[in-house]
């Protein structure tokens, strides 16, 4: 016997969870889409080499790798980056530059499910190729904090910095000082010393201190004239010389995003890399982008309670009364159809009324429509509102009306 | 050096080629939720043991498997609708019955690509899982014929029949007369013949002619009355008692849709299977449903040009003159962004005008704004149409109203 179950770290979204999902999918392309930004879609399964050495010793570790049928040794993708950079080279006389494309995907990395890490889980990238200006680093900024706020987060922060000021700094202490926001100052004097990065805990403060009073370079100074011009809210980003983010192909802009209230990590994060995206085509080609952790993303929006009250997408359930007055049930549902009104046909015509509501509270379906003896011979029905518990008899023109209107779930 | 290649079978879809697809999807799945489905997405991995020996040995074969890094024999999904058995089995105490639910994820098969086949494509699947009513047939006919008529198909036909005429009748016959539309009537008689099913050729005629004879079934009856009372034009839809349709698992009703002008095969197929999706709860679960072939459908498409004109979701480039004049490029993008109208500004403010007008040709975008010295004086832009290649002098609030009427594309 089978046993029924999903892989550890792997996924099932029932109705309810892909449809918040779909959201906010559809809420952060069509920011993308606002800024010129278009979709692009890679294959799951790439050939190894393409992917091989690109993720340091651990990516290659986490990889989904095997030999397939025809003896190729393949890779499932293990982000959008490299795949995008590929692409890049392998298109390179027919994609117009800036090169500015969003990516939705899956990616797969077998990582320790302990730590609350998923196996399968969808990557959300923006990225700019091609341009060094500056105004092509604001402009990812702008679209991030465009996209926290479509999404609904009133209180975020985007905290911004330029991997220049870590100039002449060791890759440990800068590691170190990036723990700052995380672990407090006292813990990362201490680690700077435990490391022997600093010789005494006042050395160390004196490192940290320098390093905080850096002011903002030439660079970060044009980004932020621009994101004024761009309508950027100034309470919403700030520079910040101690964000170093993990990730060390980052050449300039870096930036992170957090949202008050939610306190599990960024929700997003990015910045320049000018020397990645060249790696198959063999010349360095500048991008700049961010990605948003989708996971997180949903997370913060379920304890925030962002999510609209109205995913459901069907609005009305038509019940079946019996058998012979099934025939008033289709034309009624086709008609709300016909009038844009997403509605569902009760599909057995033998079920009690009892059970064909239970069914519309148990599906959250907003109305429900019963057209009974008395209904058919007034050509009337009845519009009973699941969520109130209230009931009145329409006309079918009325009917239409009623459910159409936006604000129809408080209307009676 | 890495050879910069995609896998054979597999494709990338560059911005132009993904946004059409999207708009399939998207019309799809707002066809879909107008009748009530709901969407379900499963992992692109599954224990090998759930998908092995569900699709005959042939699928096997094809299927992409291997072991993982925890040593678990993992398979990549093959199909949408063995999961979705295994989603029913796992779920059962939460899902409302009947569970109405689509899908649309990639599947992996090692196809042989010389057919023209791929190894990565999109499934495009509804279907109504618990209920036996003949109302849950019609209604999955009339959401597939919906949404061929939603994606622009003028001219197509419902092709129906009932498994059941076909009752005593061998399997290896049904294969033959199955394929009476693509080799006629004389080629099916001499395979008749040859395949020792009929001893001779007016034998096999009759046989033929038995089949062909072959009155709607009851059930088929009431499906087409509802059809009708859903609103289903008649001309769309006919009974064809000589279509079986390769899978033997449906248990009733079969159906495929021809589009008119299309001749490489039907683009949508579906039935009644009700001894499948029970495989792992352990008990028969009836289920009735439809796939599209979303890549025949995009070929479709294509073929009789029915993708709008503009799937271009970016509607002006804002050029930026030069370096002293960018602060207003950049204000003008903000004012039309905050108007709802996607606009891609120019990323660099050192390249000559000439080579971003280049840039919005190549993108396609049907409107670039200048803004150079003498707009600025006036307070006004300039607004070439891009197509026309006409030019006209504009306040920024009829600039608005220019670029955000829809017809706008014609309009000088």
């Amino acid at each position: 016997m089978v046993k029924v179950q999903t892989l550890k770290g792997f996924r099932d979204f029932l109705p309810k969870e892909a449809k918040k999902r779909q959201y906010v999918i559809n809420t952060l392309k069509s920011v993308f889409e606002s800024y010129g930004f278009e979709p692009l879609e890679t294959p799951a399964l790439e050939y190894e080499e393409v992917l091989l050495g690109k993720y340091g010793e651990e990516g290659d570790k986490l990889m989904y790798r095997f030999v397939d049928n025809g003896d190729r040794k393949v890779a499932l993708r293990y982000d959008q980056t490299v795949p995008t950079a590929r692409v890049v080279a392998q298109y390179q006389n027919e994609l117009p530059m800036p090169f500015k494309r969003y990516q939705i995907q899956p990616v797969w990395r077998a990582e320790n499910t302990q730590k609350g890490r998923f196996r399968e889980f969808l990557q959300c990238d923006a990225d700019i190729v091609g341009s060094t200006s500056p105004l092509s680093d604001a402009e990812v900024i702008a679209v991030a904090g465009k996209s926290v706020e479509a999404l609904g987060f009133k209180k975020y922060k985007i905290i911004i910095n330029d991997r220049t000021v870590f100039v002449n700094i060791s890759k440990e202490a800068i590691t170190t000082i990036d723990k700052l926001k995380k672990i407090g100052r006292e813990k990362v004097i201490d680690e700077l010393v435990s490391k022997g990065i600093a010789k005494t805990p006042s050395d160390a403060a004196s490192i940290l201190s320098s390093i905080e009073g850096k002011a903002e370079t030439e660079r970060i100074k044009k980004i932020f004239s621009s994101l004024e011009k761009l309508g950027v809210e100034k309470s919403t980003y700030e520079f910040s010389p101690t964000l170093a983010r993990g990730l060390d192909y980052y050449t300039g802009l870096i930036f992170e995003i957090e949202i008050d209230g939610y306190t599990a990590g960024s929700v997003c994060g990015g910045g320049r890399y000018d020397e990645l995206i060249g790696m198959f085509a063999g010349r360095d080609i500048p991008a700049v982008g961010f990605a948003f952790g989708f996971d997180r993303l949903m997370e913060a929006m379920d304890e925030l309670k962002l999510f609209p009250d109205d995913l459901q997408t069907t609005k009305v359930l038509v019940t079946v009364f019996s058998k012979e007055l099934l025939e008033k049930s289709l034309e009624i549902s086709s008609q709300l159809r016909s009038n844009n009104i997403n509605c569902e046909l009760y599909l057995n015509e033998n079920t009690p009324l009892e059970k064909q509501l239970k069914y519309a509270d148990q599906k959250s379906i907003p109305y429900a429509v019963i057209i009974g003896p008395e209904e058919t011979k007034n050509n009337t029905v009845t519009l009973r509102n699941m969520k109130s518990r209230t009931q009145e008899i329409l006309s079918i023109s009325s009917l239409v009306e009623n459910v159409a209107a936006p604000s129809a779930t408080d209307s009676f």
